[in-house]
């Protein structure tokens, strides 16, 4: 899977990704929840989809914040891959009462 | 709760927490899985222990790696709190088959 570059990447999520930014490596968003029980539940809807699409983010959680970054790391860059399970999360955390 | 000064944690973790190392601020560890369901799977037994008795670690998840770091914020230090939730997180390693 080719890597998309970053006028591609900007575009996008400009027009479809609110809230995601990159940084030259990774697209990522921050979230916040009420609590540590109603973050991690949100990690744990993620990580089912993560699981299901084979293609996993590196993330990190403190108390009430989650972190999300994506990659395609065997691409070497971002991809579709990143854009799709990015909509996902999104979605996946405007279900959560949230997004 | 009073913070322990840097001689108590790194003697602390020389006899009972291998694998933990102090840096400055947090105690910490990195745990190696055989790929996400176990490393997330681990996570979630961590997550329960860390609600039930309402102390949460800072955490990132890369696919099969997960690094664990603890420092209790309102004590602005390492307490006895984090002492005791690392050794519950290495029975929860040991009880995974990995520790």
């Amino acid at each position: 899977m080719k890597p998309l570059n970053k006028d591609e990447i900007t575009e996008f999520l400009a027009l479809h990704l609110n809230g995601w930014s990159f940084d030259g490596n990774f697209i990522k968003r921050d979230f916040e929840f009420k609590n540590f029980v109603e973050a991690f539940s949100f990690m744990t809807a993620v990580a089912l989809e993560a699981e299901k699409k084979d293609h996993h983010p590196d993330w990190n959680n403190e108390y009430n914040k989650v972190q999300i970054k994506l990659r395609t790391h065997s691409a070497d860059g971002v991809t579709g891959k990143d854009i799709d399970l990015a909509q996902n999360i999104d979605s996946l955390y405007k279900s959560s009462g949230k997004g």
